[in-house]
């Protein structure tokens, strides 16, 4: 993933309007997409600056493990996402270097994306995802 | 903070050296800058990927609030920040705006860059930067 771009920054927050406000109204953000993804258990909202999307995470249920990960935080980083021309390829290379992968095969993500997590047991804790538009 | 690129993340990290190495043999991402900020407490690396900068906070004080932050994992996503032209102009506007500052002057962070901190009281919990190079 050789200057592979930020795609997005995932938060997780429990008050999905009140962070919209915040980020649209206040810090001046741009909001492009609205979903529910089921297959992650949440509904996203995706707002643009610059080059990059802030995607703010709602979990659909109280118990699932991205509704404990946030914990008593009204919200938390979650996530980082880079951009990739070539998915396949780079899940290939990286797992091929000993990367331990959640997603060995991409899935479908928020905004019809094509996307795939590293597992945070080979990334030092830190949630990492790999995107490709 | 109209279309503010992401400048920066920042993971505080417990072993530095382990966590370069994945960053930049691993993932690919270049070093561009190593430094300690005395004025935050930290040794600090910055790895350029597409527009963007990964930095690595390893604190040098194992009492600090940045360690105390880090808990238990190993690394930590610790703030975001964004890239604007007038960081003076940028916090006057969303101290109208009733935004809580934690640095109500800008201070010099790494890499010569001129930062300021929002209050994460006003953000829901993510603490986030503004940056102007």
């Amino acid at each position: 993933m050789i200057d592979a771009p930020i795609d997005h920054i995932a938060i997780v927050v429990a008050d999905l309007e009140a962070m919209l406000a915040l980020y649209t109204q206040t810090l001046g953000f741009t909001e492009v997409y609205r979903e529910i993804v089921a297959d992650q258990g949440v509904e996203v909202i995706g707002l643009r600056t610059g080059d990059a999307i802030i995607e703010l995470l709602r979990p659909l249920d109280e118990d699932s493990a991205i509704t404990k990960f946030r914990g008593e935080a009204p919200t938390k980083l979650h996530h980082t996402a880079y951009r990739v021309a070539d998915i396949t390829a780079e899940l290939a290379r990286l797992k091929a270097l000993g990367v331990r992968l959640i997603d060995e095969q991409p899935r479908r993500g928020a905004h019809g994306n094509t996307i795939a997590f590293l597992h945070p047991s080979s990334t030092g804790g830190v949630l990492i995802e790999l995107c490709q538009h």
